[in-house]
């Protein structure tokens, strides 16, 4: 059964919902049957590909909102909260955000060598927790190398536009799907949870995608009755 | 929200399923927004218009089956005491069985005129509980009457071949969807269900499909970033 899952990497609640998936998967009693695809979202397709470091996140995010730079440092401190509870170190204090369509790029790349949620792990940590500009090639280069791609087929995505037309595509049908924010799940298709929601309400999900999947189509469930006679 | 549940007269574990889906809709908070149609499904499309009433019903399901009378009570007993459970009198000592294809055309006449539900309730009654000759038009006449269709209406249906073409559509989605048993339900024509099983698991289907239908596309349930920021 295929879970798709819609995010960005410059994105605090697409690690908590990744947390939250792996959570359910760990409980869901048929996981080996799972395919996990990431799919691309950019949350800010003009970002450039890294930010001024001198503008704190908390001041970036009162500009954003127009609200008082406490008041953004009490939205992140309540990010930064949840993820600890999903045992996760978000330090918003390193962070340094950038444009990550050429990470979504490696993303397809990786997909391609089996290593495409190693990497988003690692993007995510990258980003979220060790302050690294993942809007920069030499990062991107770095930490696909870290998961076991190879570096030379790393350098010749980065030094072209290969896989930009399967980011775009993702996008495309994000939009097509009315997602306009993330993360998002989407289960065999066509089940559907939206935002980082507890392990609860995605292991329901897959358990409800499985079983209707699973659903014989004739009658052999309940009683019935066929052309053969009822029972 | 709607529901298509296929099933036939001439079929004691539809009676029942229709029972079942009722105790199930009256727990369901938003039965108000339902849409119950009944699709045709003829167990038996090669049916003559009526049986020979001196055959009974166990010794009709021995032939069947190659099976003694005495199994054959046996599993009419199963049913009898199931329907009992439910509230319905199954009545297989007098039962008349018949060709349903006229009483599935009436069916959609009465899908026109809002009076689907009650003609669909009252042939199953008579057949099960009755004794009525359900393939007999004089009977499916009056019985259409009982339940408010004009009778000039009906009577210029049973005296024509109208909406047989609609009844063969029905079987013919039956049929795509790989339906061959009775009843099967089908909510918001994706959400499917095989068989009279238990209200828990119809309320267990309904709610699945309203909350799927009621998702809504952005990411405003859990916590989840879009361009315009994360909360």
């Amino acid at each position: 059964m295929r879970i798709d899952v819609w995010s960005d990497i410059a994105c605090p609640w697409c690690y908590v919902g990744k947390r939250r998936l792996e959570a359910a998967l760990a409980r869901f009693p048929q996981k080996d049957s799972i395919e996990l695809v990431w799919r691309a979202f950019e949350l800010d397709t003009q970002a450039p590909p890294v930010r001024d470091p001198q503008v704190s996140y908390a001041e970036r995010l009162s500009r954003k909102y127009s609200v008082p730079v406490a008041d953004a440092q009490g939205m992140i401190e309540r990010m930064r909260r949840t993820a600890a509870a999903d045992g996760l170190d978000f330090r918003f204090d390193r962070i340094r955000p950038g444009n990550t369509f050429n990470a979504h790029r490696l993303l397809h790349l990786a997909h391609k060598n089996g290593l495409q949620d190693a990497l988003k792990e690692r993007l995510l940590r990258a980003y979220l927790s060790e302050g690294e500009a993942i809007g920069e090639t030499a990062v991107l280069r770095r930490l696909a190398v870290d998961v076991g791609l190879d570096d030379t087929e790393v350098q010749a995505v980065l030094d072209s536009d290969r896989f930009g037309l399967e980011v775009r595509q993702d996008e495309a049908e994000a939009s097509e799907r009315g997602i306009r924010g993330v993360p998002f799940f989407v289960v065999a298709g066509r089940f559907t949870l939206s935002g980082a929601q507890p392990p609860d309400a995605l292991l329901q999900l897959l358990t409800t995608a499985w079983q209707q999947l699973q659903a014989p189509p004739a009658g052999s469930e309940g009683e019935s009755c066929g052309p053969e006679g009822c029972g």
